[in-house]
């Protein structure tokens, strides 16, 4: 198999945006990407999106993205896995480049959530879950959030106050973002008084529902070097499932799908926790964030919270963590987020992440949740 | 890159299973194919399914396919492309096999139609079309057909009844396969006089709501024989788009990614259409099926209803085609389809088809179209 490198990058501001249709926001994303590797042409494309289906009655979602972008014949493949959409079609794509199949391949991540009512997408949300039992009882994605929280609150003993701090973080980040949709600074005090979403889980402590595009372009390794001064390789990509049902994972609080394609890895990727430089993961809520740190296996399980606390997941800290944003800062266009993850990382490896650049970045962890941790994949990056 | 064989074939049954549901379907065909295999793990399993999304809101359907299979933890990807999601699961199989990602690969194409009312699953269908624009304007899949169907006997002069045969083989077929969904014969005479879907295109040419799923299981050409006699190699497996509105394709009547994707097939292949001793085809409707011949290269345009008529396409004709029913015949569950091909396929070219046997059947093709031929997928197999 070849070795595979990142070459280009580019993504549409995080937000609603009510002038543009999903095929905007993919084209405008993917032409950028091109653009950033100064390519015109690509062998095929892959595609993550969750919910255009549910929420615009929108498939064959390879050909709308291949032709709003002119590329009418190029083989366009489209993968679904919840909010874990944009880090598979990317997992996919690595796959590809790999095997010799393509020599360019462009990666692009899209969702359009603006247009849908806010029941309509927290049905959508919910597909992501058993539709004949976790959703059947009718519980909310924030509902399924709030009872991990009040759990991990009561087990551990942690404060909530301590695990808000992930969004502040977030927000903290997002302010030198220009792609972000939150760009404002919160406060914990901040957090804690904002709205109940579901006991003991509040508004500004979870992603809102937002439109957006990322894309990357990937060719091999050894030809990178013809397209960029700073190629990023593909060090690993792993994917794993879980338990559809919530309710019948080993450990509520665990995510095994994480464990396994974490572990995967770190061993495809012959490194371990402490080389990472940074992750971007999922903090569609903030308790979602610390699970991962602790499942991703940066900290043990149940001390998520102090690594949060003690500030080491700011930028300047040991573990620096969603350097842009993240979900809750960025925003959580849900099938995109996983390419806009990769998207941040490469900024972060080539040093050109302005005022939030990682002293001294090597080694990227980017990894993206579906469901309650019922998928998971991992993806790793170095500076070649 | 290695070769890929085929060494394992599965299916559920077509039709409306009311006491199924998708988990059900998924499984039992899955099973089926490695109990065929003589396997009782794999490496990863991909999925092709189209509906779920949108009649179940049943997403992470990788996840779901796997976890229900008792595969938790395994690598599960889930791609879609209307119609053509099974071959497209396929393909991406065949290229994680090829890269040597994976070992041995689970293809489980499934769809659960009957639990959605008949307007639900019409705008279900519509999702394949250009939501903008050609949807907007209210028309069905069935008026599409309808309106190419007109179109094609206005220009070329041909003869309902010459197409109707397309749906009077498919059911002959059908006849044999104890998984088809309709395993009555049918004369050119009863498809002319069944109800109008939409003038000229009749009930009875056109598929019909369907449940179902089916299974095949991949693993390198070089270690098949450790678990079969008669592995079959695939030979091709290409994809190509076309534009998503289906009036700006140039010309109505020709679908271009069939064209592309049959091309790269055949060059990938090193053959020629008349090395092909089988099709499987899509004929969701007869037109569909009478296009596909010629766009696939085994006719020329305007000539696929002389082929029909003359018989070519029946088991002992020239080119047999949906030799266990197709789309009309064995049933359409749509994300499901492009699977029950390459099972129809390997068992003919194994010599298991029965009744229905090709003589001396070496190489096999199986075609599946996504929307109104904006999305193709070819494949094809040889017996090794």
């Amino acid at each position: 198999m070849r070795k595979v490198a990142v070459i280009g990058v580019g993504c549409s501001k995080v937000g609603e945006l009510w002038d543009k249709a999903l095929k905007d926001l993919s084209t405008e994303s993917s032409l950028r990407a091109l653009d950033n590797a100064g390519m015109s042409k690509i062998d095929s494309i892959y595609v993550g999106n969750a919910l255009a289906l549910t929420l615009l009655n929108q498939g064959n979602i390879g050909t709308t993205v291949a032709d709003s972008l002119g590329f009418r014949g190029t083989p366009a493949i489209s993968v679904e896995a919840s909010d874990a959409s944009g880090g598979l079609a990317f997992h996919e794509a690595v796959k590809s480049v790999a095997a010799g199949w393509s020599d360019t391949v462009l990666v692009t991540g899209v969702e359009k959530m603006s247009d849908a009512s806010p029941a309509q997408v927290a049905k959508a949300l919910m597909s992501s879950e058993d539709q004949e039992y976790t959703a059947f009882t009718g519980v909310t994605v924030g509902g399924l959030h709030g009872l991990i929280l009040r759990l991990y609150l009561t087990r551990f003993k942690v404060k909530h106050e301590d695990i808000a701090f992930f969004a502040v973080n977030a927000h903290k980040n997002a302010v030198n973002n220009p792609s972000a949709q939150f760009r404002n600074p919160l406060t914990v005090d901040d957090v804690l008084n904002s709205l109940l979403v579901a006991d003991p889980l509040r508004l500004l402590e979870s992603s809102s529902v937002a439109d957006g595009a990322a894309s990357v372009i990937l060719c091999p390794l050894e030809k990178a070097k013809k397209f960029t001064d700073t190629p990023i390789e593909v060090l690993a990509s792993t994917v794993a499932t879980d338990s559809l049902n919530f309710v019948e994972h080993e450990d509520l609080l665990t995510f095994e799908s994480t464990r396994i394609s974490a572990q995967k890895a770190y061993a495809e990727g012959k490194i371990s926790p402490p080389d990472i430089d940074l992750v971007e993961t999922n903090d569609s809520s903030t308790i979602m964030g610390v699970i991962a740190l602790e499942d991703l296996g940066f900290v043990e399980k149940g001390k998520g919270a102090s690594l949060v606390k003690e500030g080491d997941i700011a930028i300047d800290g040991k573990l620096p963590t969603n350097t842009m944003g993240g979900s809750k800062g960025r925003g959580h266009p849900i099938g995109a987020t996983g390419v806009y993850q990769l998207v941040e990382i490469v900024k972060q490896l080539r040093a050109e992440a302005g005022k939030n650049q990682v002293a001294n970045a090597q080694i990227g962890l980017a990894h993206c949740v579906g469901g309650m941790g019922s998928y998971s994949v991992v993806n790793i990056l170095r500076r070649s």
